[in-house]
């Protein structure tokens, strides 16, 4: 089958890979940029993604305990000030609410970049002994950074997120959260995105503003460059003192209680993309593809062919599958074209011959693949296929990933590795110049930490190495 | 058993329904007050409310075509002006961002108050050929219209809801399509919710700012007074006009599309709580509250009862119902109190005798009646007697709005009516003055029409009736 109009019309994900990406997110219609500059409308193909992500995270986020609720958009700019840090963070990039209801108001309020400082607020007045704690709650919801350069799903002004955030009277008890919920980032990325993530701590100048450690799940995508995926922050006592949220222990005493905080957001959408994506466009992970499999008629007007095609995707989706059935007037090529770069996980073809062998012809997105498989049995044979490709998806990742890592012992060998599309990792002493230095130099920045790793040197200064500190140029 | 604590401490339902409602919202939890004047907390309690809301309303939607999407928070001003009478009703309750990222905006920017504007934009832009419509879209989203008195649910500045907005090539079908949404919120009212309503068309005065007509859904709370629950709305090509939405038709022609949007809000949890609330407090309807049914020990120290409740539990979860199991500190009667106060449909009370005679004994929160069932077959006991309130709940609302709904062919007669806690049906003669003058002198407003009925005399005015209107005082 010659190729048809659709994959021409997308830049060589080699050659040019931004260009590449904005001509995917658009043509596959995720996303469109909104009226005002630097936000974004997430469409419906690209929103029903958003859901499958809800949906998986929101029943891990239960299995932990976590409860959802909801709390307010606009949070007073006095809030900020409480912590320092967060006030530094947060302070430039807030949107600012000034008048409403026709009248300025006394006090200018943020639209929420987090919400970190409206939460403890409430968490003071709701926590109040140690029988309450540990208190977890969780919210789906919008934020806004005014940021100067934008990109679709992966820094817009407003995007859609969860932040979780839990209140614990031991400090132990609040790192236990914190790193249970980045494992639950890990799990989830890997097993419903089929994206390979690195988890680890962040040095001091990547950290969250106001934490007291923040760790990261870090993803290489496509072009080599990494995509910080998700961040659970331990909080230490920083904005329990802040905000006061104290409570009578059991001995009788009152305490500053210890929080953490984490999320993931719209951002994910964009790591899906650009790890999986090829030169024909999209490729979904099976378990969160708005559309798993698509049925494509082969010579439709054939007798019972569409009837054979609607009673197939019948059986498919009464068995909880995800299913398309393109009875358009295109061609086939037009259709394999389109729904290939729609990235859809499986194509099925159907056509009068195959009826009457009692066959269908499954066509992979992942490897291009194509098998003939019973009709008879096809709901197990399609699960069978869906469960093998998000597998595949991952392994493939996973190999892209692991041959791209690097060590390095120099600013040159940095610059060579992340300029070669790789993850370095090199030694580090420790101080911030060094880091500052690299950045500079080579675009890239700290990640996270190698943990169990050693290294003899600081590749920048030369002095002993503390750390193994993996270095990326970063979306 | 002896009542104790809890119930004491809300208000009478009779005597002080407001204070009622305030103490009944912030005692389960359902909601908290937000740091700024007029915002709400939605706590986890409430919040499970809403998600059971949303599954239940968004397969509804999925299954009349409609798909999720998300749209930017924030809308220029210049937006609302292109339509005259929406800017006139929304200007004046937005809350305008003017500051960003440090730097003062060149045009101001709103917090959608509703989104016809820039869902209006973005459907100019995709809408090209017949063969794309009808396009139909959903996005569920905090919205801020800055209220000068506020109450949890029933109006704050920022709510939840959810917007769906259709755009269609003729006026029957959009027509048709506001008509399928209005019926969908009434039998989710009814069947999900256990809310009779009213639906019928909003006058002139009372419609939309910008739509052609305004449909609305009218529940009557305990006190008499009417809710709007939900509205519908045919929007004709206003907004078409005002954001150039056309589409290249079939017969070859360029054609102005014609609109629909539609909403419900969290709104809805305020109507439960205030169509069923009782003297002891909440009385959820099953299908969406968030506990379907509580399990109480008696003697819970003595052996086998908590190992016989947990296996209960993990048998009913089984099943898919929402359980919990009460196994703190507090005597069985406060427990009783508790749950009662916090509306849990189906109470379980599981004992050493009863566990020996292999029963268990069953309370309804809606007639507070007890009565035992067997443990072995515990779930499809459970259900059935949650399938009886829920049905229960319905008529029982049914009733108190059909015995409060009153005929009056006078001003009098509409006061006392309303003063009596009635909805009132009387004649119209079609003019806004006498609209105006009821609401003056009776503070009611006209909720619906009374379709199919018909008065001899305007109510006011004595001129020949045109429509028979439902007037009531409302929230």
């Amino acid at each position: 089958m010659a190729k048809e109009t659709f994959v021409e019309q997308i830049a060589d994900i080699e050659q040019d890979f931004p260009q590449w990406y904005t001509d995917v997110v658009l043509k596959t219609k995720l996303v469109d940029y909104g009226p005002v500059k630097g936000t974004m409308v997430i469409r419906p193909y690209g929103y029903a993604i958003w859901e499958n992500i809800q949906k998986e995270l929101d029943k891990r986020f239960k299995a932990q305990g976590v409860e959802n609720a909801y709390f307010p958009l606009l949070i007073p700019m006095s809030f900020f000030t409480k912590e320092a840090e967060h006030v530094e963070g947060f302070a430039p990039e807030v949107a600012v609410v000034t008048v409403a209801g026709g009248e300025k108001l006394a006090e200018p309020l943020a639209i929420r970049p987090t919400s970190e400082t409206i939460i403890g607020t409430m968490f003071s007045k709701w926590v109040q002994s140690y029988r309450e704690l540990p208190m977890k709650v969780n919210q789906w919801c919008n934020v806004m950074r005014w940021e100067k350069t934008t990109r679709p799903f992966l820094r817009t002004s407003e995007f859609l997120w969860q932040e979780g955030h839990t209140v614990h009277s031991t400090a132990e008890e609040a790192e236990e959260a914190t790193m249970t919920m980045l494992g639950v980032y890990k799990e989830f990325a890997e097993n419903c995105l089929a994206i390979p993530v690195i988890t680890g701590k962040k040095t001091e100048k990547e950290k969250f503003a106001g934490a007291v450690a923040t760790y990261g799940m870090e993803a290489m995508m496509h072009d080599g460059k990494s995509l910080q995926a998700g961040t659970s922050h331990y909080l230490g006592t920083n904005f329990s003192e802040a905000f006061d949220i104290r409570f009578l222990d059991s001995d009788g005493t009152h305490k500053t209680a210890f929080t953490s905080s984490w999320g993931v957001s719209t951002r994910l959408i964009g790591a899906i993309i650009m790890t999986h994506g090829d030169e024909r466009g999209l490729v979904l992970p099976p378990v969160v593809a708005p559309v798993q499999c698509v049925i494509v008629p082969i010579a439709a007007r054939k007798g019972g062919v569409v009837e054979a095609c609607e009673s197939l995707k019948a059986e498919l989706e009464k068995a909880g599958l995800r299913v398309a059935f393109d009875n358009s007037d295109n061609s086939p090529g037009w259709k394999f074209n389109e729904w290939e770069m729609k990235g859809v996980p499986v194509r099925i073809e159907l056509g009068p011959r195959d009826i009457e062998a009692g066959k269908m012809l499954c066509a992979r997105r992942d490897t291009l693949e194509k098998g003939e498989y019973p009709l008879e049995n096809a709901v197990e044979s399609v699960k069978a296929l869906l469960d093998e490709v998000q597998k595949n998806m991952l392994e493939k990742a996973r190999k892209h990933r692991d041959s791209h890592i690097v060590y390095a012992d120099s600013m040159k060998g940095i610059l060579d590795g992340v300029e070669g599309g790789n993850f370095v990792k090199a030694g580090w002493c420790g101080c911030r110049a060094c880091e500052e230095k690299i950045k500079e130099e080579t675009a890239a920045t700290a990640r996270v930490y190698a943990e169990g790793e050693t290294a003899e040197k600081c590749a920048v200064c030369g002095e002993k190495s503390k750390h193994v500190i993996i270095y990326a140029r970063a979306y």
